[in-house]
C-alpha cells in the first residue's frame, strides 16, 4: 500500500505512521518537493485503503500487493491441473464440454451427448435450475433434470456440469453431478461461493457479466479459502457498449490469467457471442490464445431449444469444429479430444 | 414480436406462420420488395424470438412489447406508494435514508442514528450481512448487526433497512426490520428474489452494477409476480470505462423509470460516486431529477469506518446537505424530511 | 512517478536510478522486505512511465501527478470565467445556449432564435458544417448557414456558437461566430484543437463520446499550451452498455471538474439523454450539480428537423424549462437568464 | 424502417403515410389489437427516423436496413482483395505488418525494418506524425520522419505504412508512403476521411476507441462513396471497464466483419492490449479467428522507445512468434510471410 500525501504537516505525516503501527504495518516515508509517500507493507488484510483516505493530508491511496492471495501464481507456480471424470483441466490436453442450455427432456439430451460423444467431447453440460431474465421464461426441469443428465451422463460415458444457484440446493446437485458450474449471476453471489466452498465436487466459475478479471479472482479466493482448490474458470463476455455480438468475448483474459494464476481457464464463445455463427471462429480463437478448454452449446434442434437456440450448434457443426481444432491443437502442440476410432 | 425474412421462399413463411399459430400466436405478414415482415401478437410468454431466429430465411427478431408488465406504467397508471413505518416513497415527499454502510457497534450505529434523526433523515440503514469483494474483509456483525438496528431504530424513533443476501435468512431478518434491502450484486439473484416476494416487507431493489434499465425492472417483476409490490427502486450508480468515480451515477435513469414505471425511484449518490466529495452536488441532482427519496452513507467518524468510509458523509456534512435539499426541493414543489424543532 | 520493483538485483534497481538521473529527474529508493519503490520527481513532461516499464526488475509505473498543468485547479486556484459577448460563464449566472442541431434555414433559425431570446436563452447555436455517421445524411449549410447565423445572431441579439470539423476552416468560421465548438468526434482532433489554439475566439470543448475526465483536460490543455485559455467544457454522454438513452449523462462530472480544474463547465441534456423527454429533468439535475451553463437543441418544429429532431425542445418545452430553471436557481443562489420583460 | 405506432387515431396514421409519400418512400401499416406498425421501403437516405419520432400517436421507428451499401456483402459477393506493393490483403495469404509505434531515427527504423524482413514481415509502418494525448509527448519527427521511412522501405524491400491525421498532409505524405493509416481518434474525422477518399492510396482504416462495428462501415463508407475503395479495416481494441489490458481487443469482430463486409480485416493486438506480454497469444487468436492481416509494433529495443516501449515486441520475440504463425496458419490452411532463406 502506498500512501501519498501533499504539502502534509509533519503532524499529519505522523498520524498517518501512528495508525499503521497500530495495525501491525510497516511504513516508511520519504518526502521529496512537496509530497511525502508512505509505502506500507505487512499483513495484507490489515491494508484497507479505506481507512487512510479521509486521513488529513492524504491525497491518495494506492494498493499495490495482489488482493487474492491462493489464487495467484506467486502462491503457487505450477499450474494447477482439475480432474473430473476422465476429463482434464490445465494440462496439454483441451477438453471440449458440450451440451444444451437447458435440459428439457431425456430424448433431447441423449441425442445431444450421444452427438457431444461422438465428435470427441470429454464432458457433457445442462442447466436443471436456470437463471433466467425473465420470471415468465422456463425455468428449468429442476431434480427431474439432474436425474435425466446423471443417467445421460453414465449410459454415454461423459462426466457431467450443471449449475447450482441455489445455497439450500448445493448437496443435493453435487450428488448428481461430476463438477458444479457458478453462472455469471452467481460471481459474486457470496453466500453461494461459500457453499460451493464445502462441496466435494470440482467448480466451474464463470466470469461475471461484468467483473474485472481482479474480481473474478476474489470469486476463485472465496472458494479456495473456504476449502475447494478445484477451480476451473470460464470466460464468457463481458458486457461492452458493442450490440452486434450479445457479449465482448475477452480473450485477452485468457493469457492473462495464465500469467498472473495457476488455475486453468477455459472459454465460453457460445454466451460470448450470442449466435452459432461466431462460435466456431471464437472456439478456434481461444485455443490459439491458450485456453486450457471450451464450453460449447450444442442442440440436437436448436430452433427447438426453450432457451439460447440462436447460439447452439447444431450436431453437425459441432462435429466440424472439432475436426477444425484438432488440426489446430496439432500445430500448438496440444491436443482435443477426438473419436475414439480414430 | 417482428420477424423481418429476407428474400424468403413461400414455404419459409409458411413454415414461421405455422409456428406462430402452434403457439397460439396471430401473425399477420407483409411483403415489400424483397423483403417480408411478420408481425405477431398475443401472448407475451409465447413471444420467445429464441424459436424463430434459427428458422431458414428469417433474418432479425425484434421484440417491441416490453418484457415486463406488473411493473409498467401501462399496467398502472398511478404512481405506487410505498410506505415503510412514517416514510413514503413515491409522493411529494422525498425520504432521506441515512447511516453507516456496515454496523459495527451499538454505539457506532446510535450516533449515526442520531445525528441522521436530528438532522431529518426518515430512515436509518446499516449492513449486518454484509457482501465483500474480499473473503479476508470485515463480513459484518450478522444476527448481532440485527440486534443493534433493531434497538437503535426503536430508540431514535426511525423504520430500519438492511440487506439480505442469503435466501435462508430472509425471515430472520424480515423480523428485525422494516425493509429489505436487496444488493447490487444480487439483483439478478433469483432464488433470493423469490423468497423476497414472500416475506411481508418492502423491497428496496438496488440497481445490478451493468444492468440495464430492462433488466432492473424485470428484477421488480420477479418480485411482484411473486407476490410483494412494495418495491422501490434505488439507482446506485453503473460501471463504465470511466474510473475517476467508482461508478457512473446514472440519473437518466430517474425520469425513465418515472415514465414506463408506477414504482417509486430513489438514488445513492454514495456508492454512486464512491466519495464523500461528490455526494453532496450528486444528491441535489438526484432530486432535481425527480428522485423519490435518498439513500446516504453517513458515519460518526468516517476515517475508522470498517466499510466505505471514503465515500461516507460525516454528520456534520449530512447536516448541511439537508439544509440545502430543503430549499432545492420547496423550489421543486416538494418537501424533504426535516427536523421536528422547525 | 513511482517504479515498484519485485525482488530486484542491486543492479536493476541503479540501472533505473541512472536513467531517471539522465533525464535530469530526482529518484529516491526504499527497499521493504523483497520490494523496491522508487519516487521520481522533476520535471512533468520527463516522466513516461513507457521508458520503465520494460526494464529488468519492474514491476508496474504508477503516475502520481496529473498529465495537464494549465488546466488544474493548481495551477490556478480561482474560477475562470470565459466571456462570449454578453454571457459569462464560471459565475454566478448559469448562461444558457440554445438552438437547432443544424442551421436549415433563415427561417428556421431565426423563429428558433426569437423563441430563445424570448424565454431568457444567453447564445444562440447552430452548426453549418455537420459531422454526420453517414455519407448520406444532411451534412449542413457551410458557408450559406453561418451566413444566416451571424445575421439572425445580430438581429436578435445573442452571441452565436458553432461547431469547427475542419482546420482549415477555423478561419473562416471565427470571422461569422462569436464562440467555436469543438464537438465530441473531434475531442482528441490534435489538429484542429492546435488550430484553435491560435484563434482569437473562446472555445466550447464537447467531451469526447468514450474520453476519460483527464483526457478531456488534457484536450484543454492542447488548447491553452498552444495559447488559447478562453475554454468552456461541455458534458455530452457518454457511451456505455445501458441503451434506453443515447448515451449516458456523466453528471458527476461536474462537481469532479469544479474540483480538478478552474475551467468552466456546461451541460448538454440534449445528446445527453438523445431523447427531448428527458432534457427538462436532466437540465435541471444539471444546474443542481453545479453546471455552470446549459446547451439545449431547441427547433421551431422538431418533427421537421433535419438532424436531431427527437431530442429538440419545442419553444414551448423551453419557455416552460427557462420558468422552471429560474426557480430553481434562485434556491441555489444562482441566477439564470430570463426574459427582460420580468 | 418499421414505425410503431401504439393505439394511434387514423389522422395520425394517415399523417405518417402522407408523409413516406412525400418522400418517395412506400408504406404498408398492419394493425392488430391496439398497435399499427407501417412498414416503409424505398431509398435509404430517405429513412430518416428521426422525422417520425415526434410524430402523434408514433412509439418507436426501427431502422432494419443497414446503413452502409458499398461496404456491405450484399452490395459485393466476393472478398476485396487490397494491395499494396508486394503484400495483398483478403486472399490466401495473411501479410503481417511490423515496425516500431513512432519513427525516431533512421538507424532505430533500419534495424526494425531489416529485421522484421528477416523475420517475414510483409511491410513496415512507423508513425512521423503521432497523435498524442499529451501537448508535451514526442509529436513525430514529421516531415523528416517520411523521408526515413520511404528510404528504410527501399531499402529492405518492404512497402511501407504511415498515419495520416491532418487534411492538409494527405496529399505530401500519399507522396512518400505505400499505405495511409487513418489511426483510431480519427476514424470519425470525416473531414480527414473525405480527403483520403480523393487519394489514389489504399487506406488502413483503424477501428475507433469506442466506435461499434456499424460506425466502423460508416467510416469505410464515406471513403468508397468518395472514390476510394481500397480498404483494408484493423480491429485495435475497444474501450471498457476492464483496466487489466489496455483496451479490450474485440476478435468477435473479426467473424462479424468477414459475414456483413467484403473488406479485409486486419487486427493489432499490440495496442489492443497495452503490453507485449499479450501481444502473441492475441495475435495467434486473431489468425485462428479469420483475421486478413496483422499489425505488430516490433522495436528494436523497446526500453527506449519515445512511445509505446511497453507493448512492442524486440526483434527476437518477433521472430519467434513468426515461426509461431508458420505453423498457426498451417493449420487453417492459409499462410503467412517467412523469411525467403525458408
Amino acid at each position: 500500500m502506498i500512501i501519498m500525501m501533499n504539502t502534509p504537516t509533519t503532524g499529519q505525516v505522523n498520524r498517518v505512521m501512528d495508525k499503521l503501527r497500530q495495525l501491525g504495518l510497516d511504513g516508511h516515508s520519504i518526502t521529496t518537493a512537496d509530497k511525502t509517500i508512505i509505502t506500507a507493507s505487512g499483513d495484507l488484510s490489515a491494508c484497507n485503503p479505506d481507512l487512510y483516505e479521509r486521513m488529513p493530508g492524504v491525497d491518495k491511496v494506492v494498493i499495490v500487493a495482489k488482493p487474492y492471495k491462493l489464487a495467484s501464481r506467486e502462491f503457487q507456480q505450477h499450474n494447477t491441473i482439475v480432474t473430473v471424470g476422465t476429463a482434464s483441466f490445465g494440462g496439454e490436453n483441451i477438453p471440449v464440454i458440450a451440451g444444451p442450455c437447458a435440459i428439457e427432456s431425456y430424448k433431447q439430451l441423449q441425442q445431444a451427448a450421444a452427438s457431444a460423444k461422438e465428435a470427441g467431447a470429454a464432458m457433457l453440460r445442462g442447466g436443471a435450475y436456470k437463471p433466467r431474465s425473465s420470471p415468465y421464461s422456463f425455468q428449468g426441469l429442476e431434480k427431474d433434470g439432474l436425474e435425466i443428465i446423471r443417467t445421460v451422463g453414465q449410459e454415454v460415458g461423459l462426466p457431467v456440469v450443471s449449475e447450482v444457484t441455489d445455497p439450500r440446493k448445493v448437496e443435493l446437485i453435487a450428488e448428481y453431478v461430476d463438477m458444479l458450474q457458478i453462472g455469471t449471476r452467481n460471481m459474486q453471489n457470496f453466500v453461494l461461493l461459500k457453499e460451493v466452498a464445502l462441496a466435494k465436487k470440482p467448480v466451474l466459475l464463470k466470469r461475471g457479466l461484468a467483473a474485472t478479471i481482479e474480481e473474478w479472482l476474489m470469486a476463485a479466493e472465496y472458494i479456495m479459502s473456504g476449502g475447494n482448490d478445484q477451480i476451473v474458470l470460464c470466460e464468457r463476455g463481458i458486457r461492452t457498449y458493442e450490440t452486434y455480438t450479445r457479449n465482448t468475448l475477452d480473450l485477452s483474459a485468457v493469457p492473462v490469467i495464465k500469467h498472473i494464476s495457476h488455475l486453468p481457464v477455459i472459454v465460453d464463445p457460445s454466451h460470448g457471442t450470442g449466435s452459432w455463427r461466431w462460435v466456431s471462429p471464437m472456439a478456434k480463437a481461444a485455443v490459439a490464445a491458450g485456453a486450457d478448454g471450451l464450453l460449447i452449446e450444442m442442440h440436437p434442434c436448436p430452433e427447438e431449444a426453450l432457451s439460447d437456440g440462436p447460439q447452439s450448434l447444431t450436431p453437425g457443426n459441432f462435429a466440424q469444429l472439432m475436426e477444425e481444432l484438432d488440426k489446430l491443437t496439432a500445430a500448438l502442440g496440444r491436443t482435443v479430444n477426438k473419436k475414439k476410432n480414430k
